[in-house]
């Protein structure tokens, strides 16, 4: 397929090359052009604009640090808008705000161009080992014809509906997920270490019992069925033991304000009359806060 | 080997069941005796106390719910405390509080008797696969002496060093690494569904993009290396990331109060100087919050 | 009146000296001697236990600093239990939990004494211009009994039910108040300080628009009738407020916690219907997580 | 003075009233003009469109509900920038962001406009009484000329720096203090309230013992001045009845959230070696946390 190429950073770069080597023919650009030129030893062309790069092109490909970077490489005088195709689709594949991919989604709507968000999950290794995970979200048709590039990206992929802001939502979710993840064991392992607990024991303890174990996805599965009964382990049992922590956190002068915060939780649903419920009933209260249907019945 | 257990609810007694299994001798008690019928039947002996379950035995057991159940088991008129031989050893699997550990590991002590803190990760059903992960600690020798019970318990052991309350701080620890995680699995959901996305594909995703991936554990190691450069990706790109999650939160009127809360730290962070680092740095903020030693210099 | 004193700190020094220059006849007692001598130069007499203190007393008043101090003074060989006459009240003005409160509430009734919790507000300066203002709760015969004492302790006195521990309450309610103001000005300072704009400005600001203005009790009289109708300020105009905030702590670096905590809620009731009422509807928020009657319906 | 004033909702309408009452010529302009004639009848003159209430103005002020009103009226095609002289002054008193107002600075200043940001504390019933309290920012010459028009406003004025947009800060900030009060009342009215305290109760405590009192304004006073020693009240002190709150409120099942973030901030405190300062030492740990200078050594 002819495509094109903007934003050869640590993430692009490679997933340009990945593209190379599935055997699409590229036009890559890049603001600083001295990034471009080992792919163009790939055998890429290398374009003066975005623009440039999206002349013949049936789908462009953008992976860019944040809006900032986005917004002149699609709005500018030289910009996608400008050197799309008719009909061509542009596959943005940077972690942007869900206000920007609704304005390119109308943006190159008017301009009778096609566009489909897709995010990519995985650190600049994933992306040269052709490890990432990609989620797309547009109109099917779109996303369709866009398959065999983003399937040339990884080792995996979910579709998701036709808004392309979705997908946005969904990649800022997962970011949003390995930062509580980490705030979590940040807590923990200051919480360990003031009570005399080396950093590789409890690491490795975190890797046989939970990294390495079913135990988060079946957590998951429960919230997202919204089934917490019957109760495999009660609320009003984690609400003593996230107590029982807190105090050890408060002997140990070890602050943990993500305990503090899960605790309270914890307390408002034995308060509401949840304590027989599974403790991932946490699912219900956070759809309550939210106004989810039914949720305040 | 000669073994005592005291109470069999829904995790005491699989787990009694895989000592007998293992070819030990046990001497039951549970508060409501109907519960040990089942024991009797795998050829376990039925005592009328726990200090008439300790009587000739080498090591006893403990399973019960909470520190207000413990207690009378041990310090009650025919508790552990009276019936324990000299020299034999309390293992306590129970989830209770570090205060209680440490009470009883001085009780223990006075009376000649051995304390080993043993608290088992795992729902019921994992108790009956001998599925649990046991973590024990306490003096050397006692935990060596109890290790074909432990190990006959589940899949796995952990070892801590001798101060039995410290296998306390990690069973704690790592409750709220769940609650955690099921906050955070709880927020996204509500997020996503407010974005019109099925909680069974956001499931999907979750399961290939995090649960099977090594991408938590990674974030673990960084943490219990302190290697926060150099940086796969930066604090102030994850402080982006949080944000554009919050104004989707606020856009789909989803309030995610622990994406403001790390959200809030890896503000601090970049204000403190630490922009450029690896965002797993959330693990000096929490350290530096605990006064470990250097940290606020 | 004929009265005991226990606890000769910051506090209870000047208390004690206030019951003696209203007349009344005091043995004091204080664990380290030496401070007990000024009191004895003002007229009372010194006492060599808290049980010495109590005999022939009317009333015992303690002042003391936490749970652990006041236990072996009610609870030891020489204390409270052991001295106080038949009919006798102990008045307990420390900062207490409401555990303790509630079992000095039995012990005493058991050994047919009396007990009123009287905690009093105001730091050791106001203790010594008799500026405290007393919280008493507590048998009404009681309470009548102590008054005397009490007004002679203070500027004012509020008077609340029969339940001792009650005043407990309400006294950790107060501090937590002055915690809560104290961390908003922490955050705001920090914030206007990045901002460029001088504390002492500021500082002026507060008190000229708050301090002393009737704005909080306004806001008090409104959550404590819970009266959100009409709208004086409508809940989707604070919360367009506190994003603007955050968004300027965001763009200072000035990590602003609370501010986040109260967005949060703002959000929520927007989410659940509640944005054009009364930005003080927070009461009603706060009485559903704590599942008050008709709450969450 | 010739003024220009537009937005005459339930602030604008009575603010305008006091400008007119205060001797000034008034051109008056709301998107629905109905609104604009009651002030018609005081004696001011109804302009169809902002610029028209510019015109041959020395100062135009402007009252609107948020960003999203502002823009129109001064980017518009007759708005402001269109229709102010050279040299004439742009009162912004709405509550903006941060961010517009820095906008409306430069815009005003390339167009040869002075822009003065005045937004102003107090509800609809204060700008009828000439109770409002005023903030201002700018060109000292600009803000100097307009002080006629702001102290008609009100009972007070402060005046900071040069830069517009601190007085957006201040005013955000202060409407942070009055919903981090709320909340926080909000809390201990829910505790008590469980606890079987009247709302009348507490309330009535709450007037006599903080908002009549000056406990608030001394706190604030502490702070200000970095003032943390010597303690009034110890940190460590604090951090035993925030513990004593939170245990009371669990008992009660009553969350505390914001109880909970201070609890944390306090432990922090204790953690990092300040135990002994004063508990307002709160606002250094705002100020680490903001990165500011000298805060972390």
């Amino acid at each position: 397929m002819k495509v094109g190429f903007v934003g050869l950073g640590h993430m692009g770069a490679p997933m340009a090359a990945s593209l190379l080597a599935a055997g699409h023919t590229l036009a890559v650009y890049n603001r600083s052009r001295e990034k471009a030129e080992p792919l163009r030893a790939q055998g890429a062309q290398v374009a003066g604009s975005p623009a440039e790069a999206a002349r013949g092109a049936e789908v462009v490909l953008t992976m860019l640090a944040d809006d900032t970077a986005v917004e002149p490489v699609v709005f500018g005088d030289s910009g996608l808008l400008a050197g799309l195709e008719r009909g061509a689709v542009h596959v943005s594949c940077s972690t942007i705000s869900v206000a920007l991919s609704e304005r390119l989604t109308d943006a190159h709507a008017r301009a009778g161009q096609e566009y489909v968000a897709a995010p990519v999950f995985g650190r600049p290794e994933a992306a040269q080992a052709r490890q990432l995970w990609v989620v797309a979200a547009g109109a099917k048709r779109d996303v369709d014809r866009c398959l065999p590039l983003l399937q040339a990206l990884g080792r995996g992929l979910t579709v998701l509906g036709e808004r392309p802001s979705q997908a946005n939502v969904v990649k800022l979710s997962g970011n949003f997920l390995i930062a509580s993840m980490m705030e979590a064991l940040s807590e923990a392992f200051a919480l360990t270490r003031k009570a005399g607990i080396a950093p590789e024991t409890f690491l490795e303890l975190f890797r046989s019992v939970f990294a390495r174990s079913p135990v988060f996805e079946n957590y998951a599965g429960l919230i997202a069925a919204e089934k917490y009964t019957p109760a495999g382990f009660a609320l009003r049992l984690g609400l003593k033991d996230l107590h029982l922590a807190l105090e050890a956190a408060r002997d140990f002068q070890a602050p943990m304000p993500l305990a503090s915060l899960v605790h309270d939780h914890f307390l408002e649903g034995v308060a509401r009359g949840m304590g027989a419920l599974d403790w991932s009933v946490l699912g219900r209260l956070a759809a309550d806060r939210a106004g989810l249907s039914g949720a305040t019945q």
